[in-house]
């Protein structure tokens, strides 16, 4: 179970009302009054707690295991140790996932630390959590439900709702917008915005500067992992799963569903597809269609990139 | 226009006063009293406001633009409608700067929040602008006109005038310095400071370590952008200009008016000559000489890194 | 010297003590009383001062100096000038690393900043050094002797002894933890923590995640830098060396003594051996055995990676 001194866990919950959570089925012969007491890995859970079975690479830990109800598809339910209640549903992890949020409510409850400073023109809407050191600039407009994390800075900044801000996130500073001229490098003024959607969530020390006119924009669903730059002016869709270290110049457009690996580089001004996937440390230097699996620096379709790869290693492989 | 929640706009000014503050010449026919209201894109500009043509790319848009007047170069002002005032300046983008600087001056007003921490034998030059949550070391040195942005930290450092440092930046912690011994890894004190020269912007979340024994130098005028790390002894020359996410390695020195792209790596104790370009998420382990352009990883003369690249592409594409 | 605005020096000390402190052998003719007041590099120290020759670039240098006294291998003695008070050792550069944490200690004095904020459940060590602006969570263990940096942010984290965390630091928030599903994508509740060895140094920016079940583990004597991304259960064995600006994706572990160069990329769910070293910006991909060296990305040995680069080279030169 979770170290009670981070984690406080709710009461024990009926196997039915698990199934009504999760949308899973009650398989038959389970008990729909059975009492859970907690989530727990496969390996390790007691007949009081609750397990999946998502990747069929864990079937014979499933087998073994003594949870005493658990997550899984209907066709490996026949695997099933005799004493286990199954719930069974196509998408286990996601049951999962709802079952630890009953029992491990994420949020922290709302409430603004004394400790921020936030301006008198901003607008915070209902059940926030804001933590200390976290500094919000004038005008800025919060949704409900939303946490924002110690230490993090916002300015020039619209936010929806349940919009998750790890900690020393910085949104809505100047973008990089310099030009040269007879007196030097001259900083050209950003009059744009950060438009953050709906459950939006943002990791810790990533960064998102506001546009230079335009404005940039996080798509409702988004999720952004830490020490992610998002430069002036760029438009991420819906949904858009950004790993660690990612980088994304100024104005590229990117399509909802996209999948980005860590220290992916996206240069400038392009047009990334809907539901494209990227490598991790993929160097994109020019669009990319909806739907294409690219990788490399510069990223080029992912078989190309497998066969560059290859090539390569036959290539040295004949000097030995 | 920009949003008035987040941006207070000067009031209008006569296009006479707008070619004195940028150094353009009114065109003829233009009417040197003629009041401008804000900076606006070709698309969106109206009679009252003004717009720029740099990219010649945009030039139909210049030609069907409403804007009241526009700087332009004195080769494309034929292309221009009727009804639209021009400034003519060879450097038409660093002119919409300064007038953009004019409606919407930058700089936050000077003031030293009550929620910063400085010690008390730190020195603030006049007219800065300290945010909450900044932190300035014992014997500090910050010019006049600075701005430190939220939850930045400096110590050990010593900033010139009119530097930009925006948020959760970190100035002159230890260097990475360790020596390896019978005992260990021990740790090396790290006796030098930061000088950060006039005129230098550093961006939210990047580092900059103090020196080893040397100072780590950041040269007048450089601009770094978000999220970049620059290891201790470095010393950067005269307006180098660094994109989000490079890494510089310690004791490397870098030319006057060197541009690094995105996530560039510059490994320890190398020397890049002035005036050198390096493109995105190069890796650089060599010295490069003055003036040169260099991509890839291991970075190498950029028509290389092209042939490379093309050579690569023909290699699998045999194998079709 | 070291700028006295910043740094204050211990009082002189004599030749035996600096002998006993670093375990280094006077050479004949040395005096032991003979005082050093300060350590200084080859070519600017005075008859005062104490330096090391741990390289043989610098030996001229060496021969050459006017410092008091240098730590040097019993091989290269006989280059010293007649002056030179020598202390004899297989390891210089550990020797000057001891020498001048006696004339520069380090560590900053212990004492908690009351703007630091620091939930009443959480533990404090001895003599810990806790800066302003830092936030550490509930039920926290923080061990004796530890420093923690402005403006860093702990949770769901214990930490060893001896323990220094810089500046902006993360550690403790929520892994990238999602499941796809009907209802979108779900957030996995993050049940594990962060558990630090001692003698840890984490880098300023750097972000540790804390377990998603199983903990995050960073492992005695490990050297972290700047900007450092370490993802949920990673697994750090002891004394394990990360440059600036790498990433180690979800539930991989490294052996005890790898050392990561600069902005390299870990994927998930991988087994790096003990005694690993990876080349800057390496892309890893597969497991790797004890004590190999790899680079490239995809990383593979390191002569095979520096046989691909000359491969290519050579494919790019028949083309001039």
């Amino acid at each position: 179970m979770a170290d009670p001194r981070f984690f406080v866990r709710s009461s024990p919950i009926a196997l039915k009302k698990l199934a009504q959570l999760t949308g899973a089925q009650l398989a038959e012969g389970a008990n729909p009054e059975q009492l859970i007491e907690d989530v727990a890995a496969l390996d390790t859970a007691t007949p009081s707690q609750l397990s999946f079975l998502d990747n069929p690479k864990y079937i014979e830990s499933f087998s073994h295991s003594r949870a005493g109800a658990c997550f899984v598809r209907a066709k490996y339910s026949s695997r099933a140790p005799k004493a286990m209640a199954l719930l069974i549903t196509e998408t286990p992890y996601a049951a999962y996932a709802l079952a630890a949020q009953y029992f491990y409510p994420n949020q922290p409850a709302p409430g603004i630390s004394p400790h921020a400073h936030i301006a008198p023109s901003a607008t915070i809407g209902k059940n926030c959590h804001i933590a200390p050191g976290v500094v919000i600039g004038e005008g800025c407009v919060i949704g409900d439900d939303c946490v924002i994390g110690a230490n993090s800075t916002l300015s020039h900044a619209m936010l929806g709702s349940r919009v998750i801000i790890h900690r020393g996130v910085h949104i809505g500073q100047d973008g990089f917008g310099f030009a040269p001229g007879a007196r030097g490098i001259l900083k050209v003024p950003q009059l744009g915005r950060v438009i953050i959607g709906d459950d939006v969530e943002i990791g810790s020390g990533s960064c998102i500067d506001r546009g230079a006119g335009p404005d940039t924009i996080i798509g409702d669903g988004c999720k952004i992992d830490n020490l992610v730059q998002i430069g002036h002016n760029v438009v991420l869709g819906k949904m858009v799963v950004i790993a660690a270290g990612c980088g994304i110049a100024g104005s590229t457009k990117i399509g909802d569903g996209c999948m980005l690996g860590g220290q992916v580089g996206i240069a400038g001004h392009l047009t990334i597809g809907k539901g494209v996937k990227l490598a991790a440390k993929s160097g994109v230097m020019t669009d990319i269609p909806d739907g294409a699996t690219f990788g490399g620096a510069p990223a080029v379709p992912i078989k190309d990139w497998h066969r560059q790869t290859a090539a390569l290693i036959k290539l040295t492989g004949k000097k030995e």
